[in-house]
């Protein structure tokens, strides 16, 4: 493909002619032509065959053809100043790569074509940097999770509430258009590309919650399925899809779809290797079962063990995987009744079936125990299946977090949850029980992906970042977020670093400023102290204090006139604090204990309680919400600084959003803060303006 | 077309047979076969000529036909027990008619056609009464209103949000199908029929939000226009269309819609020209304009007067009419701005226009101030505007009373409504300022009819009542609405005064015992004293206490830990009440003399204001609370002493409806009960459970 290019302001200017251009009008994120100007102006050469070596040629060949640098034939004596290899037996592990520097030679060596693959991005990520300079010893590079994986919550048929895209904010799907896979899968080989510089190895193309039309990608539309996946391939990427349970009947005309039924095991080996024929390289089934609605072995009688193992079983022979997604719990819920626990639904679900799950088979466990709240505490279930294979699931899209609206770098939530040590400090982490390292296997990082057929790819095109740093933190955990945004900013941005004219920040400071702290700005305006939702029912966009007070869906916060929280000790609540290993039983469970910023997910406390901050609840969330807005609207100041230092439609299309950030976020205040005084009565003791 | 018969059990017990009859499946609603039993069974003689006269014929002729009468011919001398004659000049006034019985023999004479069919179904409403007994004067009957109109929210296309039918709960509509006129208009002859035996005889056949393709009606669509205009005819039913003022724009390729624009005017006079030329009893155009979304005046700088007259013109030469409806708000109104007042919104516009309306302009105003909610004080604008045809909007589709899932007879609503004296007692009513009397000229009553393609016609088949009590209110607004009810029940249950065979209530007390004071019951679980709204936002049905709370559609409570409701006086609030005459402005304004049901629309309490009824504020709403949803209970509990007395299709349909009625009343209380007693920290005197 051709590489559009971004009309940066640093010389030479350059526009993409749209007329000539294919990809015309699609931005290149974060692999335009300027990222590659370094590497393109050496003399490179690439040694190794295959399929992935084939695409790092190609990548090199864009890249010295544009910036004036050469790609060397193998088998010359020409010095070349990188050399990228794959022509050596080396196996461990798989995906990971070598750099050293030697003579003024740049060296990467890899394992197999994706570790040289990774290894190309990886120098390109470094700038000039990798390429000058004295001898280097060589530094190993491995990826610390062997599943990296996106999964799209795409459907084939608009579906008349959620659309082309389930919690979608850029656009419709690049898979599917109203019913059909597309005929013409350009933009899927270019986010492939993208995919596969930060290093992601596994994709789902279709939404968990699979409808008609979807069940048949793994019968009637495999042939479309198959152009998917070869799109996918040239980057090191294999394509999964999303199941229904109930398929042995819906599809199969099966009178039944229980998983101990030998007619159901035997529909699906048959369909599993029919699915296999097509695309030997298939990496499994996603399931979401027994959840919203979705059909499950509960509906036979059956334990999600029974009903795992038995799809697991029928992607055995070929190597593939099962992805069991344990999101599972009452939607159902009675309000009224306090006994009930949504947070506590997925470790009382899956605890006692630890041990039972066959090998190929990864519990994929969401991050919190509810469903991805701007702050929520660390699923205990990731702590409590020691037997199982475990992938953490993260999300990318912006659900709960301004939906691709509002910028909010993403990278610094998952790094904390990914390091968070869930049997105290200096123990194992999240990361290490989805690298194996803590449990029965390796099971990896899953997120759903922010990705449609926007222009930007994401919608708001800062959030880009949040995809790029998904792919770097599933590499490696340790990653600062702040240092892979700073990467992120160095490949997006033409000129990050040039002076501004009246010597204010540079692009790249002033993109630093909108987004270091925009998770924690989002939080401010919003929920407060761990508490969760307020949001819009359904959209989930804008504020709705009481939205999901009074609903089966199970997500509370039982405000009155005298206090707010969720009482979820094990002493007088509904015991979920019970459900972490120590040290955090005892933090959460006692209120002088537990975090600021998780009190309310943990205790229900008076207004005025006083916070380890120093404020009370009441006052905290009077100034956390003047302190949000006023932030929104200061990274709306910051961005107008960059008129024409970025590309004007990149330039606008941030302001645009930025612009409902600042509408959004005042609305977020000016409810949250009317509610809370009309319900506890005490103003704010700085006196600024509340709406009563 | 055949009358269905209702299997009902006072003998003989007749069963449809599903393959001979063309209807079956559709619900004959009040004229069912037994209707028709004591005219039936008569000798009847009809004499006249025209469409109506045969209409009547036709009716007369099926009954003596099932049962055992007969039509004598006009020029024979055998003695009939009943004879309609539409064979005099009388002209005075139209659709009225005059019935005397002597020697035997009962006499209907009429004004006109629609007069004579009118006689038909007030003979038949009677039942057995006017067609026995000794001789009785001639006692004259003509409508109070001149114009009884029902309009339908129904689109062409399945709107995205709305449906088929907006704010429709009876199935899709029996006019259009998925983007186009039915071919098959036999559901809109039956309904035409019901219209006209109520004596309706004005509908609007689409949405007043005109979308694209039903914009084009007027044009491309007008030879099925004409197709339904011809199955009205019969029935004494002219047929309206909504238009949307951007039309000259959107159809016509003019580059403006400007009322003043020569061009428009024309292009709107050869349209109008065109719809007489295809159907040339055709009723006039219905206009929502700059109101929720829709185009209109404003956005030319033009008065509502200017664009409603420039309509009418092109009417006027063909008799035609141009109904311009009130319902002018600013949805987005920004909730923390206490000076804006939705209610006011129609004053404010429309009474500087009084006098600036043509002749056969007829103003549309909605019966109260905000949106057809279970209480509402009667719109000061009717009192308003001496100068100017008004016609006063009721909906009988439940869309803020139950939605048709909640048995809710809403004549009591309206005869109070239409019986409310503007000026006070003693003093001209609602009903005479529609009428005329009280005004420049008639212009009747309109109401959003509660009818789609569901076999019951209105989902639930108890709201059946609603539809039959409007047509009856708008031909005499002094009916007692409970007596109202009782015709009804006469009509539609065969056996409705037969013993139970256990001594319990007959049919008709126990739909009596449901339904006389369910509007009160629906008002009870639902917004208190009032207030209004506290609807899920969009879909309407079912509680979010602050759902409208911080919302741009303006419909505000003000609830806070102290007291509720809005301060709409003059001395302190909006100053809506001084839009009342007196001795309104002094009742509304004046917290003492504020009728209890209406206190919070009108002004803020606490929580312990004591009201007339000696309970305070919250202790009225616990009480009407748990009174509202235990006599919901009750309703159920009485509707299953029917089982095997009503049809059983008809039993299962109310038996399910009135379960979730049960179910979303408890809802209500809950909901309601719970958000105060957090708010207001007062428990309940009488100890009853809430959650706390």
């Amino acid at each position: 493909m051709t590489v559009a290019t971004h009309p940066l302001n640093d010389p030479p200017c350059r526009v993409t002619d749209p007329a000539s251009d294919p990809d015309a009008g699609v931005d290149p994120a974060w692999l335009g032509s300027a990222a590659w100007r370094e590497l393109g102006r050496r003399r490179v050469r690439v040694f190794g065959a295959g399929l992935l070596v084939e695409t790092v040629r190609g990548e090199v060949a864009t890249a010295v053809r544009e910036h004036g640098g050469s790609l060397l034939p193998p088998d010359t004596s020409e010095p070349a100043d990188l050399e990228l290899r794959c022509d050596e037996e080396w196996f461990d592990p798989a995906g990971s790569f070598e750099i050293s520097r030697t003579a003024g030679r740049t060296l990467v060596r890899s394992a197999d074509g994706a570790g040289l693959l990774y290894g190309l991005h990886h120098v390109l990520r470094q700038g000039e940097a990798p390429l000058t300079g004295d001898d280097r010893p060589a530094r190993r590079q491995a990826p610390e999770q062997t599943i990296r994986m996106l999964d799209h919550w795409d459907n084939i048929d608009v579906h008349e509430v959620m659309g082309q895209v389930e919690r979608g904010y850029a656009g419709d799907s690049i898979f599917y258009d109203n019913g059909r896979v597309r005929d013409d899968l350009t933009r899927v080989q270019a986010y492939a590309r993208l995919l596969g510089s930060v290093g992601i190895n596994h994709v789902c193309i279709n939404n968990v919650n699979v409808h008609r039309t979807e069940a048949t990608l793994i019968t009637d539309l495999l042939p479309d399925v198959a152009r998917i996946a070869a799109a996918f391939r040239p980057h090191g990427i294999r394509i999964h899809l999303a199941v229904s349970f109930a398929a042995p009947v819906t599809l199969g005309g099966l009178a039944t779809a229980d998983p101990v039924d030998p007619a159901v095991g035997h529909w699906w080996a048959t369909v599993a290797a029919e699915v296999y024929e097509a695309i030997p390289d298939f990496g499994g089934f996603v399931v979401k079962a027994d959840s919203e609605g979705q059909p499950g072995p509960f509906g036979y009688g059956r334990t999600h063990a029974e009903g795992a193992n038995m799809l697991a079983r029928a992607l055995a022979p070929f190597g593939g995987t099962l992805h069991w997604r344990a999101f599972v719990y009452n939607h159902h819920q009675d309000w009224r009744d306090r006994s009930t626990d949504r947070a506590r639904a997925a470790h009382d679900h899956f605890v006692p079936l630890d041990g039972e799950f066959d090998d190929n088979v990864i519990l994929q466990v969401k991050s919190g125990p509810m469903d991805f709240q701007v702050r929520e505490p660390v699923s205990p279930l990731i702590a409590a299946m020691p037997r199982t294979r475990l992938a953490v699931e993260l999300q990318v899209t912006q659900e709960y977090t301004g939906q691709q609206r509002h910028a909010c770098y993403l990278a610094p939530q998952w790094s904390q949850i990914l390091r968070f040590p869930l049997w105290g400090d200096g123990g194992a982490t999240v990361a290490d029980v989805a690298a194996g390292r803590a449990a029965a296997g390796s099971g990896g990082l899953a997120a759903v992906s922010n990705v449609g057929d926007d222009p930007f790819w994401t919608g708001h095109p800062l959030a880009q970042a949040n995809l790029f740093a998904f792919g770097r933190l599933a590499w490696d955990s340790r990653l600062d977020p702040i240092a892979l945004l700073d990467e992120w900013i160095g490949l997006t941005f033409d000129g990050a670093d040039a002076p501004a004219p009246d010597g204010r920040g540079t692009v790249r400071q002033v993109v630093h400023r909108i987004l270091d702290g925009s998770w924690q700005t989002y939080e401010d305006y919003t929920a407060p102290l761990g508490i969760g939702f307020m949001v819009t029912p359904g959209s989930h966009y804008g504020p709705s204090v009481d939205g999901y007070e009074y609903s089966p869906w199970g997500t509370y916060h039982f405000a009155d006139r005298d206090g707010i929280g969720v009482d979820r000790t094990v002493a007088t609540g509904s015991g979920y604090a019970g459900q972490y290993p120590q040290p955090w039983l005892d933090v959460y469970e006692d209120v002088r204990s537990c975090p600021d910023e998780l009190l309310l997910f943990f205790h229900h406390v008076g207004y005025g309680h006083v916070l380890h901050s120093g404020s009370t609840v009441l006052q905290h969330i009077y100034d956390t919400h003047f302190a949000g807005q006023a932030q929104a609207r200061a990274m709306a100041e910051d961005w107008a600084e960059l008129r024409g230092r970025v590309p004007d439609e990149f330039f606008e299309r941030v302001s645009q959003r930025l612009a409902e950030q600042v509408r959004s976020a005042t609305e977020w205040r000016d409810q949250l803060t009317t509610y809370f005084l009309r319900k506890a009565g005490v103003p704010d003791a700085q006196g600024r303006p509340i709406y009563p």
